[in-house]
């Protein structure tokens, strides 16, 4: 078997087989195809697509590339869910104390933060003393006595998936569903859960701009979680606007504390409950409606927040900043972005909150930059509201107070504010699962 | 500028900047630009292909990447002629006599053969003593005292087509219209001269297997020369048969002496003779009708020969064997093809004469491979001749006797032969030059 050969049948636009992407992805990952071949091959997939099959293949080869994790040790249904990335977004901290309160297991390993969305690592960081890199035996200790833990991803985790990811990045090859598809689910596969579900971001903040591109993905990745056995189900959400009201991680962090107190901004509240009554449903915790009702309460009677507490302490962190959350180091510098003129908010646009937040020491420009903590942005008025001129629009907070003006210029930049109501976007659009795609827009 | 965009703009259809191309070939000869960049960006020309503009600036970049052969000293007006490559194609070598003998000036550097197609270069050497490595001022002493010589090209002609032909030939990104054609014509116009005619040969012996993929080659090649300044025309010949009798070094050297005494095959001499017409009308020697005229009595008055005579022996080569062609080395070791049933010869695939006479030593299987000059084939019936059960189809030639039952089977695996009388195409399938496109089928 020939790689040249194989990179000219998709070329033509045939189906590999099993044989072929197999011998592909090990091959590749051994280093005997180089990289400039598997760049062509990424090409032509990129123009040829590949079948659900071929997709499944793939992933199957990515997720099998390195370490397989073992999660049989958890007593019950795991649950995992993943984010393709918004601006943010802290869901996975909300709900993940919400599904372990009502009896779902979440053993969660998650990635850090790269341009301008935020990692769930970072954020869960900007908790003095948490640990997020446990091993294996320790992770699944709390996973069974709290319900929930979250780590970082081990080094070893799909390691095809890192390589294939690093030359997708620098040859235009990145936005190909079957290949986004493929680098999500294999790092899914091999992290062991029992079920998945996936949220799919879509608008100006996410990855996929469309409805119709996200669609497709959730599609692709359900079909690939379904044909490895696992119950996989995925949520078209809205990240036309951030979600709630805060950007950067110490914020967000105060702003998932209080979404578990059930004071927390109402689209944030709703995606994430949303999202937990899902993850119970496919878990088998009951109808949607039993399960969502589960997922209200546990917000409403604490045990979600005390799930929060638990797991803070047995991971090491200082649970005092949850318990009084004025207890986070506060940013030195802030400064208040306000509205240049009366009307409603049009639009706003989310990847420029990203970077903006970016900008001010929130994120990681490059794999090597620090991250300040407490950097970020809250925002006071979104898309949809009526402000007048010289209204709070944002509060910007960094470390760096040569930023602020950087920052509040690209926040402002793609910012329309006139007179026309705005017609509001569901905060779900769609629910994708293997027999059916629901949409609610 | 960075490549990354680059791709990314060609992957999405956009049309390239002159300022985007000359960048990507520049860096990417310094070493600047990475193999897998390079092969992601050739797999999406692949997909969306080049306009006309954006091949010619390519083309001018690749030419410009290396030595650019100053051929002004010469007298007069210099014609050039480039074979996409056959099987038992020596029409460079009575041509360019003739042409000679007519006037026109022919400074020509042509390549070695590899794989099923044989190269003039070596063809050349199967003549003793004959130098085809001239430094550039004998070369055009030559030409202006000759009116024609033939070298080897220069090893610093177009390095980036060198460098993108072998990254092309590893990732399956060869067939593509655009970069075909300025693989060619960046050789071409590196070579300096002033006119430029194409022959596009086409059918089962040929790169380009149909007329329609031919046409559209020629036609890019055309567009890319006339952007550059040069006149330029395209033949596309039938390459379904191999052209004449003999496929060989050594062997196709005696065709070549046959034909300029006027006693060659009747395809061969009519597709040299109308190549020559068309290098002396692009040249400004008459009306079509004029110069093959010309051309015409250039064979019948043996001038043309004695233009061959005086180049071999101003290379330094024993003309000897041109006056006398009994006096070439014999293969030691010869073997008839018969027929195997009685009919009409239906198909004989070209491709694979080439590759027969390849297997009996006349070419090189690899950069490293030595040629055996006696070795080859002589075709004694071609397709569309009746031949009876046991009528010599073939004579094999070679100095390696173990060959010869290989060489028959590959010769014979192939060949179809049946009671159906053969509609003969014509030797010359269209004529395209920057206005239009005369087809002759």
């Amino acid at each position: 078997m020939r790689m040249y050969d194989i990179i000219m049948r998709k070329r033509n636009g045939s189906v590999l087989s099993e044989e072929e992407i197999r011998f592909m992805i090990h091959e590749y990952v051994a280093g005997n195809i180089p990289d400039y071949q598997m760049s062509a091959m990424l090409m032509a997939i990129y123009f040829r697509g590949m079948s659900d099959e071929e997709t499944s293949i793939l992933t199957d080869a990515m997720a099998h590339s390195g370490e397989m994790v073992d999660l049989s040790a958890i007593n019950g249904i795991t649950i995992d869910k993943h984010s393709t990335g918004g601006v943010g977004d802290k869901t996975s901290l909300i709900l993940a104390p919400i599904v372990a309160a009502c009896g779902g297991k979440v053993a969660k390993m998650s990635g850090r933060g790269l341009g301008h969305t935020g990692g769930t690592i970072d954020k869960m960081e900007a908790i003095p003393g948490l640990q997020t890199s446990l091993p294996q035996d320790k992770f699944i200790e709390i996973v069974n006595k709290i319900g929930f833990s979250v780590i970082g991803q081990s080094g070893n985790l799909a390691p095809a998936d890192k390589k294939l990811y690093a030359l997708r990045d620098v040859t235009a090859t990145v936005d190909s569903i079957p290949l986004i598809a493929a680098s999500i689910m294999s790092k899914k596969l091999a992290a062991g859960n029992d079920c998945i579900l996936l949220d799919v971001k879509t608008g100006s903040g996410a990855f996929m701009k469309t409805l119709e591109g996200s669609i497709e993905l959730a599609k692709k990745m359900v079909a690939i979680g379904e044909n490895a056995g696992k119950k996989t189900v995925a949520l078209i959400t809205d990240m036309d606007i951030p979600l709630g009201h805060a950007i950067g991680n110490a914020l967000e962090i105060i702003e998932v504390v209080t979404t578990l107190h059930n004071q927390g901004p109402a689209d944030l509240t709703k995606v994430s409950l949303e999202l937990a009554a899902n993850m119970l449903h496919i878990g088998g915790f009951g109808t949607p409606l039993e399960c969502m009702t589960k997922a209200t309460k546990a917000i409403e009677d604490g045990s979600a927040y005390l799930k929060l507490i638990e797991m803070v302490e047995a991971q090491g962190g200082d649970s005092s900043v949850i318990k009084d959350i004025s207890r986070f180091a506060k940013a030195p510098f802030e400064k208040i972005v306000t509205a240049p003129k009366t009307g409603y908010i049009n639009h706003m646009n989310t990847e420029q909150c990203g970077i903006a937040s970016l900008v001010l020491g929130a994120g990681r420009e490059t794999k090597e930059s620090t991250i300040d903590y407490s950097a970020g942005i809250i925002l006071k008025n979104k898309v949809g509201d009526y402000v007048k001129a010289g209204d709070e629009l944002a509060v910007l907070y960094t470390s760096k107070e040569e930023t602020l003006k950087e920052a509040e210029k690209i926040l402002l930049y793609d910012t329309v504010i006139d007179e026309t109501p705005v017609k509001q976007n569901p905060l779900i659009f769609a629910r994708v699962d293997k027999e059916k795609v629901d949409k609610f827009i």
